[in-house]
């Protein structure tokens, strides 16, 4: 079978043999497969990671001990935690320190063929979710997050910084709840996206609003993200911070203190909230798919997702 | 009268004429002020101050209008807010953007023999709480301010890193209010009086325990101690940001963004708090006076406040 690997660097279509299926695993055949910033992140050396990338995926389960499960089209959480620690018990697999991570951590990623997880990470999609739809699931889930960790009531004004593929699934999904959420972006065109949900937006100025929001999302993905966050928020407001940079931010402390701000740090979440937000189809990700292309091609697809004002890159 | 004055580093006496008493307002006479890290930092020229230092007083009514206030001993607020806008119709008024602050912001502060502030910014001192004591009201408060903040149950592990005054006082309010606190200090002798207060202490180490606490609070005063705070935290975990550093803190937000952490800026505090805590006699804080001096030797005091091992210097 095929399968993508990152070295030094490079992107590599190698041939394999099927996976092994441990007890209690899946074996699913690759529908499709979402490229993230994780991954070009990923093929840049960040971590030191080599190996087999992608954790974003829609698959069809091959074979696994609970036959009801074979042939029925699945999304995966991609977490492989233990089930039995303090974090486990308390449903914050997610933390679970001796986890591995689908594509990330030690366990192989979804571009290739046939991959393998857990039963119990897997969801079911329902026929109405098409396949290129439910792709998103997982990075919708990690804007979803921000909804289990703060309470944020109904019209409260959030900004959103940031007009890339996590910030515009953040708005809407905040916009889907109904809070009174403004986009700052540098593309016109990423921001028509999120407007056409119904979020308002603006592009990014050099006045940007002073302690105007008690909410304000960064998924900038840049070093001055956080700290243009924190003059945008109000006193005892709340940042979220969704930007991974690899880098030390160099950041002022004392408006965080004077100020008696917030900063919550987010990363990925449950997939209910998303695969549910999908199926009402209150979540306009059709617009964000920028290029599908074949796995086999996952060198030349990698390279255009690094493209400046592309968005979301399949493999199929 | 004597008015203590910073200026270009230096700490003057001056002889002043007694100050205007605006309606509202009371004069105060001082009975004791205490030297604060705060108004060191002043003293080095930070926020461009020049002017009236101190804010943590205790003084005797001298005249004001309500007449049942004159010559009782109060402590006051240092905040003087508009007591109109949002922040103070919310009763958050230490966020009040047109607030001045005693000492520190365009109010003119403690130091001097005679000083003024808004009659509602007073606390009238019951006789049980002596003057050395109730003088230490307001960063007691500050200390406080973090069960306003944060939601933390009885028991709940808490590492505090920093054997300052500011530290030694928030590991005996989470002690007084049943959390399992460790102190991490770097002095035997300062660390020494949280364990009279039944607090568990350990000397700094290269080797902290990671990931270790469910709320660690940054009282450490350097630069480092945010980044250790982190380190020290359980995912989900909460940091408690009471460190002002005046430099730019290179800050790894990956591990934040990770481990879901929550990191709370903590500032001043409601000062009914503190004073049940005094007049509980809960908190030992005799044994932090480091020494008393006359409001004539300020210089020779601020001198004093800035030697290693010295905690509180009070001026009579």
């Amino acid at each position: 079978m095929l399968t993508i690997y990152l070295k030094g660097g490079q992107v590599e279509v190698r041939r394999t043999s099927l996976p092994r299926r441990p007890p209690g695993f899946a074996r699913i055949r690759l529908l499709c497969g979402g490229i993230c910033n994780t991954d070009l992140e990923l093929q840049r050396g960040y971590y030191g990671f080599s190996g087999v990338p992608g954790h974003e995926f829609v698959g069809e389960v091959l074979d696994c001990d609970t036959q009801e499960l074979v042939g029925r089209r699945v999304v995966g959480e991609i977490n492989l935690n233990c089930g039995a620690c303090e974090w486990c018990r308390r449903g914050l697999g997610r933390h679970c320190p001796r986890r591995t991570v689908l594509g990330i951590v030690k366990h192989p990623g979804a571009f290739r063929e046939v991959l393998t997880l857990p039963e119990r990470n897997l969801h079911v999609l329902p026929d109405s979710i098409p396949t290129h739809v439910a792709v998103f699931t997982e990075p919708l889930a990690a804007a979803c997050e921000i909804l289990d960790q703060i309470k944020l009531s109904r019209g409260t004004e959030v900004a959103v910084l940031g007009d890339g593929k996590l910030g515009l699934l953040i708005a809407q999904v905040l916009n889907a709840h109904r809070m009174k959420v403004h986009l700052f972006g540098r593309h016109k065109e990423k921001l028509r996206i999120a407007q056409r949900a119904g979020v308002a937006t603006e592009l990014v100025s050099p006045k940007l609003p002073v302690a105007a929001y008690p909410c304000v999302v960064d998924a900038s993905g840049s070093v001055e993200g956080l700290a243009q966050a924190v003059r945008m928020t109000q006193p005892r407001g709340t940042v979220v911070m969704k930007s991974t940079v690899h880098d030390t931010v160099a950041l002022d402390t004392a408006p965080i203190i004077v100020h008696e701000i917030n900063l919550v740090g987010s990363r990925c979440g449950r997939f209910e909230p998303a695969l549910r937000l999908l199926r009402q189809g209150k979540i306009n990700v059709e617009d964000m798919i920028s290029d599908k292309m074949r796995l086999a091609d996952a060198p030349r697809a990698f390279a255009r997702a690094t493209q400046k004002g592309v968005l979301k890159v399949l493999l199929e």
